[in-house]
């Protein structure tokens, strides 16, 4: 291959780095530098007590003839090695941006990502071809089942991750070694005679081919993805036509009879709904709109910003969870929301925030990246411990420990974060969104640098005009007051454009010194500040963080009566702990005074939020022991001041119940 | 054997029977009568288009040799004909006491009963053992996976068959092979060297073997009722003692590990909570309660009064229907009852009810009648359509139409009810007990005769001092003026006691006009009436139907901040079809001014409530389009009539929403 061109996370995208340097973030970092990934990596080694197997890294060895032992696990288990490969990557590539002298476990990372390529690369075949099931397993059944084998799947991480080791330490042996694979699969898969004509079952290879031709230059590579893409859902259905060739061997048992569980129910540019897998959805999506963005493609577009509108205005949880349904893990119908039956992946989560960066760079709207926010903030971090060695695979918004015990309805839904999983998609995959998080911070699209979310550190990015350097402080989400300075610039007219949330109503901006009317600044979500910037300069956004109390839509049934507490980006939550039980019955004052604290000592240091409420205190209660009876004067409700802490932050005391949306006198 | 000396239902149950000959439970033993037994044979022999096949009876053809097809089904298939067979025993013995000229339908169902126990008698072994899957599937593994196979609980349900076939037509035949197999089943089990030490997967055997008992008082029969309930969860388990015998093989993957799915996780006596399949459970207790009657055994006794309190206090719902969770069709936790996910199988409240019967032989309170009319005016026959030809197996409580076709979490919860079932246990089971509703109507303890339900007929009864019949008369459930006629009376004194309701507390009572002091007379909910009965006395209760507001305990999550109308033993509930969409916003007023109404042409006949609301209207609201926003202070809400209509009753007009429980202004 030739030498790549460019970033894959610059060019045409626009994205920018930011070496994220203090604050919260900084804190999330250095837990995944320092705890998640070394965790992650005994992990992936079997070597966690009590957690379930992953053999991942061992399928590699067993694939390459290392080692004598079975694969193990399920089929699409090489990528949750991909993920931690390219979360390392990522963790590297910033750490190099903000120190010369590596600290010893970032050398460590080092050392193992070095050897685990070395074991990875080894199992690759001859033609370029890569999975450790297939090789092991079932040699002759490659390509044969793209509805449930995941090798697209398992290829596109391993290609991100590629990039992300490459763009880290230069090191070009798994990048060479993808880019082999991926002209593999382009000799494999595609419209000419001879080549199979088909889509992988869980999307991902799409969004993967599309940052590889953004690294390399290569058109071939978005051109399959764009083949991918454009194929899915096409009748007669792909899915259909392999599971009638002779080698095609079942997998799951799963199937709704229509593909939508895959998305492949229609031509992607025919698809108004978001349905069916909610991380497939979200991967495809991302594919939709950087397709749309490297080429144009209108219809894809529009696609994008109607699957965007289904997914966020009608089928998405206050936290920024989505998928509804444990059942193919998955989107179900507008406005059904159930808290306590709910999905709302950890990957998800992942996805949609990804897809809000993809569609801020297609739409350049401050609605995008809000989603993102509240997705990052909330229902993707909520699924990390704050140890960093526990995870959430399902983020509920309603937990009873009893009945998540005793009631196979909620045997999804975990009250306790957990060491692994069996299916393991999500731990590596929260390593990964957080360790890359300084590629979301801002983008930039001509002469206009756009801020989108405030991650405190160290920007550069390269507008038109010349390249910008600029700080982001501030002890955000706690506080809202933001300063940016710039650091270098160029001698040109640039704009520096200031996502102001969608939350806040009441921010203020000034530039060194001077107020400015935000309101006529403002477009698109976005205050738009143009001059020559000079080193030195400093604006200042203030965004008041009251506590807002929120509705939802009245047609969502699980929410109705009852509202949610957010300050700034962060949903709250009523946990046990600070509450007692029977948290269904907590409801706040019609018009309650609420109390604000930061406390340092306090869940790795939060705001907590306190309210006058009522709450039934069973030792206060009298009762007839009849289960129904005539409705009585009183409430059976007590006084009592609710404790609100942020959501994400739930489940790392003792174990008990947690409700985000609660009930409100009068409502 | 000997002469059968006693009827099934007489004897140490004090039971009797009552020819219901007007009103609302004649119009139900009318359509079981003339178009669901009918329909059902249909189903049975799988006439039904568009219906999943049943095949149960042509499984007795190819195990009698007399067909050539193959085996289908579930492993329990021949219950679902046993079942039919035992309601058609009812209703043919009911029908022949009302008229001494039958009716075309009942001589059809006469003809088909002999046909179809000539085809059952045929496919008994020569042993005496009689199960047409392992007959004719797997002859030589009879016995070896009792957890599983349901052989025991067939047997069960054909003892009731044939001991309802016996009573109604005295023929002999299938009730003389059932005590062949009930026989061989006695020397097969039981603690003495050479027998299984084992006891059933699905209980229904013991409460078998007790009416086999009672019918012919051979005495073996009670002894292996008891030692199956006694040997029941002892250590070491059972199930797991046969799982690692060289012939078993697993039928069902479903275990919960503890063995409490099928309640053999303590011995019954240690048993203080409802746990497990609740059908089971229902069928456990039953039996319990029925030995504790025949053998005074006071352990037993206390352990049915624990179970029944954790069912009805803690575990039911408002319908009377109970098993909160799809998975395992089980009970799960004390107060988790949620509405929209329940279970609440008819076939479980059609236990409950048997239960609450014994319950009241047992401990002669009106409680449990209490329970009883409330599963069977509304968890029982919700399960079946007003016109006789279609049925639920979940009866929930919130539906919503759109979610139930989208999401999995509902997959098991319809909102039409279906023509049949592939699992059909709940159809025949409806049948059955719609048919012998006669038999638990009043029992005789001494020489008290109780009156438990208020069915409209003629009782007969033999309390201790002679005979008494008497007329019940009234329009119940709609109307609570009762009148009880003595038409024969024996000269000594005796007692009747009448079941005055829990939810009536301004009932009123008199003797041939003059008023009674209700409340002196009234003993554990009975209002007892002494003296020496002479023919044309006349009782008049009358029970006040105001319409009720209901609550549940605060503890029960689902409920919380709700309501539900009760009248008389009614529960009500909201239909779109009457009420529009978004019932889930559906709120009645604070103070509300209920109009009643009786709609002879509605629903077969309904008594209709209304009241004065408010609801959310979609024309009406104004929105931004956000799915989450600040509060507003709108409610959203436009003052509506809700028209409330008899839950047994929905789902027979146009589909949409319902929803039992609703808010409540000011709460």
């Amino acid at each position: 291959m030739s030498e790549p061109i460019r970033a894959s996370n610059g060019g045409i995208m626009g994205q920018t780095e930011t070496t994220i340097s203090s604050g919260f973030w900084q804190m999330y970092q250095r837990l995944v530098n320092e705890k998640v990934l070394p965790y992650q990596w005994r992990a992936l080694n079997d070597e966690i007590e009590g957690a379930p197997k992953s053999h991942s890294i061992e399928n590699f060895r067993v694939a390459a003839g290392m080692s004598n032992s079975e694969y193990q696990g399920m089929v699409f288990q090489d990528s949750d090695l991909a993920k931690w490969i390219e979360a390392v990557g990522h963790t590297l590539r910033y750490a190099k941006k903000q120190s010369a002298s590596p600290s010893e476990s970032v050398k460590q990372l080092e050392t193992r990502v070095r050897e685990t390529v070395q074991i990875v690369t080894a199992a690759q075949q001859p033609d370029g071809y890569l999975n450790t099931y297939f090789t092991v397993k079932e040699p002759d059944r490659r390509w044969t089942n793209l509805r449930d084998a995941h090798e697209l799947y398992c290829a596109g991480h391993m290609i991100e991750a590629a990039i992300s080791v490459f763009e880290a330490t230069g090191d070009r042996k798994l990048l060479d070694a993808m880019v082999r694979f991926a002209d593999h699969i382009d000799a494999t898969f595609g419209g000419e005679q001879g080549k199979k004509p088909g889509y992988p079952g869980h999307q991902e290879i799409e969004l993967a081919l599309v940052k590889l031709y953004r690294l390399t230059g290569e058109k071939r590579f978005l051109t399959l993805a764009h083949y991918f893409i454009d194929e899915r859902g096409r009748s007669p259905n792909y899915f259909e036509i392999e599971a009638n060739e002779p080698q095609y061997r079942p997998i799951w048992d799963f199937d709704d009879g229509n593909h939508s569980y895959r998305q492949a129910h229609a031509p992607v540019r025919e698809q108004s709904d978001a349905v069916g897998h909610s991380v497939r959805a979200m991967y495809q999506y991302i594919a939709m709109a950087d397709l749309a963005l490297e080429t144009g493609d209108t219809s894809l577009r529009e696609a994008c910003e109607r699957l965007w509108d289904s997914t966020t205005r009608r089928r998405m949880y206050v936290t920024g969870g989505i998928g509804s349904s444990r059942h193919g893990e998955a989107f179900t119908a507008d406005f059904d929301l159930p808290n306590d039956t709910v999905y709302a992946e950890s990957c998800a989560a992942i996805g949609l925030f990804i897809l809000s960066n993809r569609m801020a760079a297609l739409a350049g709207d401050a609605r995008y990246p809000d989603v993102g926010e509240r997705a990052m903030y909330n229902g993707v971090i909520s699924g990390l411990s704050l140890d960093g060695t526990a995870y959430f695979y399902v983020n509920p918004l309603d937990v009873h420990p009893e009945v998540c015990d005793s009631s196979g309805t909620y045997e999804h839904v975990k009250y306790r974060r957990q060491p692994w999983y069996g299916c393991a998609c999500c731990p590596p995959n929260i390593a990964r969104i957080i360790a890359s998080l300084g590629d979301y911070t801002c983008r930039t699209s001509g002469s206009t640098l756009y801020i989108d979310h405030f991650y405190a550190g160290a920007v550069r990015a390269e507008p038109a005009g010349g390249p910008i350097r600029l700080r982001l402080e501030g002890d955000y989400p706690w506080n809202g007051d933001l300063t940016f300075t710039v650091d270098e610039a160029h001698g040109t007219e640039s704009t520096i454009a200031i996502r102001v949330p969608g939350w806040c109503s009441e921010a203020q901006l000034s530039v060194n010194g001077d107020a400015t009317e935000i309101g006529t600044l403002t477009r698109g979500g976005y205050a738009h500040l143009r001059r020559v910037w000079s080193a030195g300069d400093r604006v200042r956004l203030v965004l008041p963080m009251p506590v807002r109390v929120i509705e939802a839509d009245p047609r969502v049934r699980a929410d109705f009566g009852r509202v949610s507490i957010r300050r700034g980006p962060l949903v709250y939550c009523l946990e046990s702990v600070d509450n007692g039980r029977d948290l269904h019955t907590a409801t706040l004052s019609s018009d309650p005074k609420f109390e604000v604290e930061h406390r340092p000592d306090l869940l790795g240091g939060v705001t907590v939020i306190t309210a006058a409420g009522y709450t039934f205190d069973r030792t206060k209660a009298t009762s007839s022991g009849e289960l129904y009876r005539a409705v009585s004067e009183s409430t059976h409700l007590s006084p009592c001041e609710l404790t609100f802490v942020p959501y994400f932050a739930w489940s790392n005391r003792e174990e008990g119940e947690m409700v985000v949306w609660v009930r409100q006198e009068g409502r």
